[in-house]
């Protein structure tokens, strides 16, 4: 999960108010929110700084994002015209930023650095509401009712994605994670049908970089077989479905390696409940190989920093360090 | 489900640009707004109109609903000082409008009327919220945190919503819906201890009414036999668990009854797809007594009213009537 945010006073003093998206495109800046959080934490890796809905700003997506809201498109997608006006990405000169910023952070880095994109179904839903909404619902109407502006919107984004991901890869990016955040808004059948295939063709164009892929979802203790099939090295399992559960479903530790998934909302509470939080994650995962502790989501902005770094220290002190 | 709503011309010509609450507070509308759908569609159960902030506003807590947005509390409910302000419903005086409505329909209405109330955790979220949000990051955080200042608020709600509960049951509805709407945002473990208790004490304080209840949440596929274990004789399942596995994973038909779950979002889409996906629903349903048939969550506003209609007819066709 992203590592820098707004719970940390660096990470606040260094954006002050300054747009998000202008922010990710400073390379120097990517390079210094990217490490701040590994100045206070022994965490294993850093997160590249950046947001989804960068590549999508790159092509020329009237997008922007609004503090406390989320990104918004003041175009939304919902038809062959406007989808047809997203053109695949061309890293070097659409994105030259994110990876000038990640070459920065691999000069200073000693440990694996994770880039990132958006999922397919995720980056569509902001394209189609135009900005967040709680079901997706015009969204899932979209993709039932009009199979092929579906299919021609989600293989443009494919064309934003795969680029953007492999370039992320070929900058110094050491491991990768697909954030579909939102695909758990839909029914299993429906992400099979119209989801799958395309996160597929991105797993599929990766092959061959050796650079392992994350996959995560929010809400997605139905999907979690479906993603699984769909792609990815480690399935990220958000905090609603207890980790065994979870992984079983996926199909156990012989099939993938999972991450997650400690309730963020249990750093706001005193130590001795994140403890036993904590604790509860790594007895689920006892007994297995493959586990990457994480969050079940992103840390919230309330979280004090000084909890985080200390659930980092208790998670080193009760498992084994990867080599 | 809600039945009256904004997909319906007669609803949004009766109740125009009028506050919804006010509308809750006039039981010849409340009345009427419950008829409508029954005047057009062929359904087999009237769901009174109302709200669930309802008797939140009734005992004195400053809510007002935007059109759009959902409630918004003006003074989120976060510390002692803000429960203690909760105080228990007496219906005959906060809700004599609900009760009064409830007489009306029955008064016209040959078939069962269900009666309904927000569950005690969606409605702690939006106390505590002060409006909706995504994740109840907030809410979860004071119950993991606070589980004293919790107990309290949840007490409180209790005393709200079983009072309420059981006055519609006196009133005349023959059904009960519990929409724990937002209970999906736990993972079972916390659900199992922080909220089913309250739950169970509402369930156990409708013993004797003779009224069956339908206990209902969004996203809880990991929370059915949580859910189940609550209470209920009916478990409502959202769109995103396929019927069967649903059903299966609280016990199946031995143990309880289910209610579900055509996406809403595919009412959007055209005729042959609803029929399609309707028939997926039955077809999961089929063979197993004790299926209510029905949406995975409320009708949205874009749905073309004739849809429902001939959907409500489809299945009525593909299934014996009940008794």
């Amino acid at each position: 999960m992203r590592q820098a945010g707004r719970y940390l006073p660096e990470y606040r003093r260094l954006r002050g108010d300054r747009d998000i998206l202008e922010t990710c495109r400073d390379p120097a800046q990517v390079a210094e929110l990217t490490l701040q959080p590994l100045r206070r934490m022994d965490v294993d890796a850093a997160v590249l700084f950046s947001d989804i809905m960068v590549p999508l700003a790159a092509v020329g997506v009237p997008v922007r994002i609004e503090a406390g809201r989320g990104p918004l498109v003041d175009e939304p997608v919902r038809d062959t015209r406007g989808i047809s006006r997203l053109r695949p990405l061309e890293p070097e000169a659409d994105v030259p930023h994110v990876l000038e910023g990640i070459r920065l952070v691999r000069k200073e880095l000693d440990r694996p650095l994770i880039g990132f994109a958006g999922g397919p179904f995720t980056l569509a839903s902001y394209l189609v509401e135009g900005g967040p909404s709680r079901d997706q619902a015009r969204t899932r109407a979209m993709m039932l009712s009009s199979p092929n502006a579906w299919d021609s919107l989600m293989r443009a984004l494919v064309g934003v994605l795969l680029p953007h991901l492999r370039a992320q890869a070929g900058a110094g990016a050491d491991a990768l994670q697909l954030f579909d955040s939102w695909a758990g808004a839909l029914a299993p059948d429906d992400y099979d049908r119209s989801v799958l295939p395309y996160t597929r063709s991105i797993v599929d164009g990766l092959d061959g970089l050796d650079v392992p892929l994350i996959h995560f979802g929010v809400g997605t203790g139905e999907l979690l077989p479906s993603m699984a099939r769909a792609g990815g090295d480690v399935i990220g399992i958000d905090w609603r479905t207890p980790l065994d559960v979870g992984w079983d479903r996926i199909g156990g530790p012989a099939s993938r390696a999972v991450q997650g998934n400690l309730d963020p909302a249990t750093l706001l509470a005193s130590w001795d409940v994140v403890e036993t939080a904590a604790q509860r994650v790594l007895d689920r995962a006892a007994s297995r190989d493959g586990h990457v502790f994480n969050l079940g989501h992103g840390v919230l902005p309330a979280t004090p920093p000084e909890i985080v770094g200390r659930l980092v220290d208790l998670v080193h002190e009760r498992t084994e360090r990867p080599r």
